[in-house]
């Protein structure tokens, strides 16, 4: 405990783990970035645009070590630093696809990682955008309760990605989504996805196959190519994270989620999202505390890869 | 308690005071509405279209008999009915502010008077476009701690009351805006208000003279014309009603907010609007029931005024 | 998304899914009804009277489809009714249970199926008497943290079936009571369970055996017999329902719970009564949107199972 | 603080304000007694069978040296002791209502005097029962929103003061129903009440007049007859006081209630109960800190009357 | 709305307000500094050690702007900025003290004002430390429900103006405690404190002369001397703010306390702090937003005061 | 249910699970004792000095009998009493170190076994320290996220096992550490721990093998040596106990956490303390009421040691 406390700073504000505030990113940093815009959110319970603040809050319970993927501080050396919010605007979903997008971009253009934290669903779309720019072979891992293909010609929470494969931001025959669950607003919902190119693994076959069996398969499929990880936290059960737009049951325990995330070591995360953390919805910051921890797992993965991937080479 | 057991239903469901459930209003009727929509929401605290909801919820805990107005039970005679929620489209302004003032609309040319449940502020302008084409001399008494009357081209709920004048739905020059405190988000608030024509009483004001004066400068100002009460829940003190989108300390205590309401008895109140209760921000759903108080007053102060102005005659 | 939006009504009011109001229910149809008594509850953890309110304001958070047994819509073709609370005399056991027997005998009757919401334990027991009218070789399957079949004179919510054996309102030596477990208050309840001639399978035996192994024994042994289900939400562990009158600790995760009821796929399920759960000791609803999940699996049970049955002919 | 520290027992257990836990009272004595019994609640937020645990476990929070009254401690001498809860049968009225009653008649006989903690209203009648026994000529003070002095011949939480009136227990003519307030379930609730005899001061009457004036007009008409106080905590604003049954809007600021309470000094109590705390509907043990305050006070009016009436000699 | 959101920064993060960050603040500057030192509280609700990131968070939900003191923005120009917490040792009070005397001293070195927020009361001591070595003529204006001026030889909550008194670090027959009331834990606690020198207005007298005339009273006191404002949030009622280490019934209404706080307009304020905020203890965030709203009062009457004595000249 | 009530007290108090209160132990009796210190905890959630106190409320919520280990009430025969809480001084450590050991001393001098509840992971040294001069060959099995043996020289929650190790308070060769999991704050935690003679299982470890096999591999090292269980809330994940210090994600099922401690029958536990129960950081008090659950098991487990271990003779 006593190293850590020696080398803080004697004055700390509330930046994700206290790293440094800073107004861009240089190559090879990781940038945390908040994408507080929750308006395509349909459902009931809007308010991931508080997300980014209760996450930042509730790191002060996360720890940076973390010895089943690496016994490292990974904001050693000045590695992570914390962009602040993009200015969105409410409701206005145009301008605020365009900001998201743009502030990303910089990061990207820059070579350092984003990992951004939302704000809902939509939020991942502006993302995929600006790191399409950059890894014109883009692959997409994502996990969630929901496959967010839904049918639609709207940008909400429900088409992220019916958008990005019609956009072609993404490789999508080589992209996942793991993990979807429950009841459902619309029949159909698997094979849509499915109909766009993905690869839909449910929640159900999550648990039969269990999550390493998963990861295998899509380091298999995903190989060395640049990887968006979007992770939803409503794939944890709401016993775990109440504090979600669209809390569906039967989830999988958080040990489980862990196993399956640090399955994808190895892989090269040039992004990552956290997304609809609903504080209004939260129960004693909880669902933030447990963001904050993927969040910790995503910085060993992506600082992992990092490793792995500048030694095979210039692939970019 | 015996008499309302006994002349109860016997099944039951969440309409407002367990009023009948119906389509559609007639002459006199009194039709409760939800209007579930927030998105002109851009502060932190989104989540009041929720409100409707919360606010039938909690209304097991509000009774009818009121006797500082009325030892009656308003619903006698199948005075009020429950005409559910309009179905308003999440983030999408234009097609959900004409499917409120459809629905309003079709209340108030059947004679019916709305009782309105939101939603945000940005509720009550397609109120008063519905009104306003039924009562050419609508008059406005707002009650709040914030005037909704800033500058700004938008429709959001800061500018509801700029629309307002500027649409010509109400006569400013007899309407009010009452209460307005605490801190802002830009100077000049108050004159602007005052500039496009309203009545502005601050709610230091309001203290100094007592909520009686208020009421009766009120009703000497607006006299026999129609009126519709905007009540956003902000006006109590965030001590009573938590579960709002903009709490604001500093607000009159809860008795004295209904010395104000009971002093608007005798005026001819043809809309009413309860705005801004947002149940993911509530505790206990203590502002909800408390939103369900104001109802039962208004219940009342409508009645009340229809008493009166019926014998007064046909001024419509 | 679209589909369910366009089909929706243009107002809404809190039914269960937004299922039509009704005050009988026709042949084939399934009846959701509120049993809102609680005064069977001995414990320190009264309240559950509130849950039918929140079972059905919670309801807003589940949706229809349910991809594990059907992706269909359930309420299609008006299929499902909610037909409001029974109207129980709080503290008055006698006139409450005959109310409830009274109304849900209608239902019966009817050859409708009466999906029941509580109120605490005790409001299964008016269910099975009202059942056991119309079928005389009525079996139950009880799924609940406690068997409810203490011994004692009294009507409570743990002598429930200790009253429906003794009354042989069911065919005990095919009913079942399954995942007793935990601290108890007297010693020798499993034995007094099994001495009424119940099949008893504690929760222990359920976590080795596994849900799907329980549920082929259970479908077994039940055959073509007209099956009441009875769940009580203390089932579920504490960490995902927490609003239950006695929160009893290491019960399965949520999956597996619902791998148990989808192994109950193809029983002829003629009632269902969802109960204990105590909105005043929930955290955010949860518990409530948790039951609301518990209702949609049997919405497709009870289909499925008429499905089967209506094929395989009149057996009543 | 040093002194209280010092003198305080070295282990500590939940006592009321830690003092001896007792199995009787002797003379002078205050007796400390939990009534946990709700099954005279019709409404809905039944669970103040849990109100007098909470009571003790929030007494942490208070202290009991009080300068408004008196600057000494209550306690000195071992005036006070813990008599723990009595041993009521929930949902059995009758059984209960005997156990309160017997156990209250032990402490009064002994001229001790009962500091009773509820439960709902309906422990206020077996308390009066056990009063009236000992003291002829008692009195009664009800502070509440509401008079609990309803039609009907019923036992629960509306009628506990109709009986008292009919089965003689109380002078009505000098007893006082201070604060009733708000909505109503009847009609004719304040007329029903006088009809009975009582003196009613309308909760409005007490913010015209200012609880120093209601106070002298209660000295002055009770005078020096043994007095029973019955406060309900919904007497309380719900800001203050959400944890109660009945919540009702439109209360008193909290000082103005101790100014009340503090009014009453040199009556001679004979008894006292604070009822009507609903812990599962408290935020944050609150209302529950609340009541142990009113129960600080009424110790000392108690020990303030026990010195008057001593020195005035044994009228009894 | 429009001004403020086009002159925002483009990225955001979690300082007071969304002030700029800074290490040091110049002559002039307001320096907001957290102190999350919580070991002197002796009672049961310690936790104000996360006081000041809940105070920072909740910052978004307080403006900046305030008609009622000054209807222009505190922090154009750069003259407010934000030094974020002292790193202070949990449960080592010597080292603890020590370091935030050292920081604040830091500040009022280079003529800034420190605005310190807590933390406990024992916070206030090393703040009173810093300020007594550059104002020798300090003095005290502690508003609070408790004096924290009781005999003992400890540092802890209940003696920081012991201590202060007894080291001479202000003038206490010109110093106040302003609001002291409800139950105590020794007997003589006001003499005790009045036997230091300090002038101590309880808050029955506030009551009975109103805010207005107790703040004409001070400044007459304290005439052009330079203030420390010490506010303890209990001061406020439990109703609005629960989030405290030792909630006090009986305080006066939120309007009434920021009289008193506007009364204090024209005083030199050389240092402000915000004390005994305990966020595990606060319902929904609203006592943080309430200490934000203080702050913002704060900002405005060191601005005014700084105006006013700049123009009086260089009595420093 | 008859049973219980039967011969339960007429009156009831606040202690654990209704056992009498006492001021000492004689031989063979478990005595429950409260340690509410929490000064060693440097972590931002502080709180668990009001441990003792939650704990005692929520046993209302569990029972005696416990089928899994034995179907019998532990407390028969006045087995268990309840001796309060040691009366520690707040952020004082080495007086309240003392206090506890004196206090703790005393019950194991008179050869009854201590049921400490905390109070922070420091409370475990001075139960240690009491049973080491007692037992000679004290064995530890210590289960937690976290293994509390890390570099330094304070003490603090996080050095508990390092002073113990050094002090040679147990055999730490035969000592076990379970489940340390998740985030650290610093690097070698495990190292160090390994490093002080101790046996660590990783949360990981349990996983994979599963508790029965790490129970039987504790029960071969362990022997008949008297044993010290410590247990740490935060052992829990924290969806089921989110009332901790240091919330750590990823634990194992409340079912699993019970097969690990049922494991233990047959062992001679000496000594048990429950700790790190952080009731202002709870929910709905259901962590209290899960530690509550662990106390009944861990009243069974101490029994049913005393059987075998009398019967195996006087080995001490």
């Amino acid at each position: 405990m006593t190293d850590y406390l020696e080398s803080a700073p004697r004055m700390r504000l509330g930046t994700f783990l206290g790293v440094p505030q800073a107004t861009s990113a240089s190559a090879g940093q990781i940038a945390v970035i908040g994408l507080p815009f929750d308006c395509g959110t349909h459902a009931t319970r809007i308010g991931s645009r508080q997300g980014p603040a209760a996450f930042r809050a509730m790191s002060s319970e996360v720890r940076p070590f973390y010895p089943p993927l690496a016994d490292v501080d990974p904001r050693a050396g000045g590695r992570v630093v914390d962009l602040g919010d993009v200015d969105v605007v409410a409701s206005d979903l145009g301008p605020s696809l365009a900001a998201m997008e743009a502030a990303i971009h910089e990061v990207v253009k820059a070579d350092a990682v984003p990992l951004c934290v939302g704000g809902d669903g939509t939020v991942t779309l502006p993302v995929l955008r600006a790191l399409a720019k950059r890894y014109p072979e883009l692959v997409l891992i994502h996990i969630d309760a929901h496959t967010d293909a839904y049918p639609g010609e709207d940008v909400n929470t429900g088409t992220t990605f019916t958008r990005a494969a019609q956009e072609g931001l993404i490789d999508t025959r080589r992209s996942f989504h793991i993990g979807a669950r429950g009841t459902m607003l619309v029949a159909g919902a698997y094979d849509h996805t499915r109909a766009l190119g993905y690869r839909l693994i449910p929640g159900e076959e999550v648990r039969k196959r269990g999550p390493e069996a998963i990861a295998a398969e899509v380091r298999e499929v995903v190989g060395t190519r640049p990887v968006h990880l979007s992770f939803d936290m409503d794939y944890f059960d709401p016993s775990a994270a109440p504090g979600v737009a669209t809390p569906t049951w039967g989830g999988p325990p958080v040990a489980e989620v862990f196993d399956l995330l640090h399955g994808l070591k190895g892989l090269d995360l040039v992004g990552v999202d956290i997304n609809t953390l609903s504080p209004p919805h939260d129960v004693q910051g909880m669902s933030a505390m447990l963001a904050g921890h993927v969040a910790v797992i995503a910085l060993h993965l992506i600082q992992l890869g990092q490793a792995e991937h500048r030694l095979n080479a210039g692939h970019r």
